[in-house]
């Protein structure tokens, strides 16, 4: 992968002259420790966990421990005009992190401290290299909650989750990461530190600059601290498990759950991934059936609502319900879902697709998610957040068979342009970065993407900031 | 008010060659039905509902009914450098709609169709005009609900509540108007036509111009129509009242309360306003009372809830609490909230603040409060949504007096610094307009401020529309 054509960059790469002017101004700014120029260690940040796809080499990668080393790396950055490549854990699915050609690759994992826990005001402060599921500890201990929950939460930062404005399971009650994000500290492109947002439930004053960088996959600025809001520990949840003879019964069933209660988990596998997952684990799913849908509520009538959901799949016309109180019964219930995407993985590489529709049409989308693996002669496994209506069709293909690679493709790009016309769109909870971009136009037209254009030069006129991701 | 100085406006006013020559082509675009020259009704639509502000002659006012007459009223004002203040209902309390001499004052009431109300996917589309309680009608009837309830409601379009990020008693538990925002369409200034976001809960395609629009009170584009997230019909609410000696115990109690329970209302009356309400209803409140608490829960244990609740009011040394399921009995126990405003115009002029600080620091907010009225001799009536640490304190003076209309002003300006000074922002729900511009530097300092500029640049480069307000 290389910087598009057309960027006016001024450096080819490592080894020439200019490239070598830059390191040296980075490394006399920040120091030798903090300066990667070793190529075996700099290969271990050129990728995120994006499968297939291309990642160039940097000049070199900065190791930031704090905001200012941030901003000496920008300044450095805009005074050569060579882009930055901004990364957290390098866990994103769609090569937003991935190495440009002559860029420099920012590390922001090292700004990893938890600054403050305000119990009574319900925030959190952190640097934006912590951990998601550090910080969720950390405030657990407090009786405090950080609901966004990316399956990745063990291992990716939150300013990673804010960069994505990550999802997971909560958001169909809970919301997406950019719903529990009350204020930023974030650096431009020139080193200028801007702040943005308030910790108050209500501000009104000026533009949202928070909510417009939340998403903007790196290429607006970088992101160095945010204050996030929390909310009090969950009760338990009661958990049901369903199953369904077709996708159809089971989309049946999502919309009578969602007349019934308001569940804080709504999550649902195919047919493929029910195959591959009982393949894996044993755990005796029913393989003759066609879909199986996981509900929790977490509500004080948890067990009612859990009920009134049984009986909404019942009347839907499931094969099999079970429901638990038992907490550890009901991680036991999610494990299945938990175990979708490695076993899909056994059965050979995989291209992870991620898409959202409207949740009525989510039978008509595995209906044609169905079509296109016959008529590329792929297997698609398809899981995800039904409750928002978010799927993650995962294509399965041999990595030795360059033909069975190129229809993995074709299906990816058909599955995206099926939820585009059911009315959805082209990334639920992944984000573009370079894996999506040029489905973009599918989704966001001419004028608007215009529009993003120009916001993008009001952040960073050189466009030096993750050039030619994210729009 | 003018237009500020430094605008290249092309035209000084009514009455000049290139503003009749403005209205022509105003008028030959769009007939002489939504054109309106004579000066008397022009005069209903110069001003918002913002006391004490100067308002500008507008060359005329537009009458839209389409997004086409809103494009061709843009296509015109563009081609001649004329700025344009977009108007709904004109119900706004920060001086965002009031006209600027010059312009064209755009009013969007008559784009007043709801579109479709589509109950499986729990959206509604409608145009930008439609009237907020009537859309909440419309929707009610089909069992479902739109939480965003701005005390104007019923008088206020949701394109204005769009427009100024409108709050309310809900935003406690449901969150802002821009949170139940899915898409918007909206109108450039130089007449290009925008969509933005999607129906699906999830979507990181692109930046999110959705919430940048959110807010942006005129200044950016022209909100023509928005779909909204619904919610269902929330169960009928427990209500408890409760009164405290001094606010100090009240503040207690609200921190208590959050940790007993997720209120869906929690309402906050001072002293002052107690006191201006019972002379206005004679409803028995205790006058002797330093603090009055309204607050609510719509769980399905909403009657445990509240008992929980009127625990920790006792707990925090409430000298009554009350509490009732019956729905009626608790719209009379609102009736006292409902009352605070018109109770304290009783009194005198009122110039109503907006503030919204760290909720532990509301006891605080609210002696400072006290403080200020003292040394500028008038009357504050503190009430507002607590639950959000958003407070209204009304400032009473009598319009005869100058030096008590001064004295006002010189504490409307004490009360947003005080503020900002405990960690707050200078408005929580009505915005900015051109009433707060001059107090935006204490929470948007020069950088952001830059950027906002900037952002307004990529969307109106001439900076015509709503110039000077907002930002």
């Amino acid at each position: 992968m290389t910087v598009p054509a057309g960027r006016d960059l001024d450096v080819d790469g490592p080894g020439d002259p200019r490239g070598d002017q830059v390191v040296e101004q980075l490394v006399a700014r920040l120091g030798d420790q903090l300066v990667v120029r070793d190529r075996d260690i700099i290969e271990t940040y050129r990728h995120d966990r994006t499968p297939l796809l291309d990642a160039g080499m940097p000049l070199a990668v900065v190791r930031a421990r704090t905001t200012d080393d941030v901003v000496a790396t920008l300044q450095v950055a805009s005074a050569h005009g060579v882009a930055v490549v901004t990364r957290g854990a390098g866990t994103g699915l769609a090569g937003g992190a991935n190495a440009l050609d002559g860029s420099i690759v920012l590390s922001t994992a090292g700004l990893d401290r938890i600054l403050e826990i305000d119990v009574a005001q319900r925030t959190a402060t952190v640097q934006c290299g912590v951990l998601n599921g550090d910080l969720a500890a950390a405030v657990a201990d407090q009786g405090l909650w950080y609901p966004p929950d990316p399956a990745s939460r063990a291992i990716s930062t939150i300013g990673g989750n804010i960069a994505t404005n990550a999802g997971g399971s909560c958001c169909v009650k809970y919301g997406v990461t950019g719903d529990h994000v009350a204020a930023l500290t974030a650096v431009l492109a020139d080193g200028t530190v801007i702040t943005t947002g308030a910790v108050t439930r209500k501000n009104v004053a000026g533009f949202d600059l928070t909510r417009l960088l939340v998403g903007s996959e790196g290429a607006l600025a970088v992101i160095v601290e945010a204050t996030v809001r929390l909310r009090p520990t969950p009760r338990p949840p009661a958990t049901l498990v369903a199953t369904f003879a077709t996708m159809r019964a089971a989309g049946d069933a999502i919309v009578r759950i969602e007349h019934a209660a308001e569940p804080s988990l709504l999550e649902l596998m195919d047919r493929t991934t029910i195959g591959a997952v009982e393949g894996l684990t044993h755990m005796g799913l029913d393989l003759d059936a066609g879909a199986l849908l996981i509900v929790q509520s977490d509500t004080a009538t948890a067990l009612a609502d859990i009920e009134r959901c049984e009986q909404a799949c019942t009347d839907a016309g499931a094969t099999y319900v079970a429901h638990t109180t038992d907490p550890t019964e009901g991680e036991m219930f999610l494990a299945a879902r938990r175990e979708a995407l490695p076993a899909l993985e056994r059965l050979g590489s995989t291209l992870l697709d991620d898409v959202a529709v409207p949740k009525p049409t989510i039978p008509a989308m595995i209906d044609t998610i169905e079509r296109i693996a016959r008529e590329h002669e792929v297997v698609i496994g398809t899981f995800g957040h039904a409750g928002a209506g978010n799927l993650l069709p995962t294509i399965v293909f041999q990595p030795g068979d360059p033909t069975s690679a190129a229809r993995a493709h074709a299906a990816f790009e058909a599955i995206v342009t099926a939820a585009v016309a059911l009315g959805g769109t082209i990334t639920g909870e992944h984000g573009i970065g370079s894996l999506k971009t040029s489905y973009l136009d599918q989704v966001v037209h001419g004028p608007e993407r215009g529009l993003m254009a120009r916001i993008k030069s009001a952040f960073d006129p050189q466009g030096i900031l993750n050039p030619g991701r994210a729009i």
